[in-house]
């Protein structure tokens, strides 16, 4: 796919497009980036293996494609640590239980926890969006240090909730309501952002 | 490997063992269980497959034995939580800690939260040793669901510090060191543990 033509969400060509996507997502996440072909993402998403060629041009950049967030929720990210530090806690936090939520961010997100437990470039592409999105933005500490460890801590529960909701999903922590989990979380990431952590 | 005779560390059989169980971790967590042949583990671990076969009787077996923490360590996380409340979060964190920093047991945590991305047998696995290790032998909370909500949301803060430092290796979480991350992370810790959560 040329990098100044990506297909409209709307025509046909943006529908056969995410639904490659969606394939290619369970995919990679499924068998890795080794085991997984263009030959089954192509059957997955009931579509001609030239056609998977023809949009995307590689298993490599359809694998970069399949695991990269949409702009508008980077966006939302980087808006949201521009919230008053009383509420920046509990903000980060709805943000990530609505991401997940969303039917276009959600299995991103899961498709790049998923693969990169296990593909080096896609563990590569999370820790530069955690770096650049979860602890970039922030304005947090006294000095650059001190600002990458209290987003890393944030980051950390973020991360760790996510984990153990989506994508083991163990209980409670799979089936608890978004405000109990605001609740019982947002004080903790408030310590990380403004408390004493030495 | 008949489940009575488990070879032992110190004789070759105990060595071999060990080198093929190293080899499947790495195989499965690079490549899941569907792209790893035992093939491919008996060249990594420089045996004969025959070899493998023997010890292990199959890939699932194979897979079970490489992902299964040692009984030392599950003793550990079983006896951490007897410590006195209000020293359980430094300790559950210092226990983490050390685990991951063992040679025999940080591979074994490693290859689990790597497989156990793509692989649906290893995250029940996962979810087996979190739900009865790190959350069913607590005593806190006031009933059943605020002890699983309690020790649910301890783990997840402890998981998404394994994750951020040891799989993905995101900075500076990945080279803290571990008196400051129990300065910074125990108090946190605390507050799922005895604190208001609602």
């Amino acid at each position: 796919m040329p990098k100044n033509t990506p297909p409209g969400p709307r025509d046909e060509r943006g529908v056969l497009a995410a639904r490659i996507l969606a394939a290619a997502r369970g995919a990679f996440a499924d068998t890795g980036y080794a085991g997984t072909t263009i030959r089954a993402v192509a059957r997955a998403a009931d579509v001609d293996p030239a056609l998977v060629y023809h949009y995307f041009g590689s298993k490599e950049a359809l694998l970069d494609a399949a695991t990269t967030p949409p702009q508008r929720w980077l966006q939302n990210v980087a808006q949201t640590w521009a919230t008053p530090v009383p509420e920046l806690g509990a903000a980060l936090l709805r943000l990530m239980l609505a991401a997940w939520a969303d039917d276009e961010i959600g299995p991103v997100l899961r498709s790049v926890l998923q693969t990169a437990a296990h593909e080096q470039s896609t563990r590569e592409k999370l820790r530069r969006v955690v770096e650049a999105q979860l602890m970039g933005v922030s304005g947090l500490g006294v000095d650059e240090r001190d600002r990458q460890v209290r987003s890393g801590l944030v980051s950390s529960q973020i991360m760790g909730l996510a984990m153990m909701r989506y994508i083991w999903q163990i209980e409670p922590m799979a089936s608890m309501g978004d405000d109990e989990l605001v609740a019982a979380i947002a004080p903790n990431l408030q310590r990380y952002i403004a408390g004493d952590l030495s």
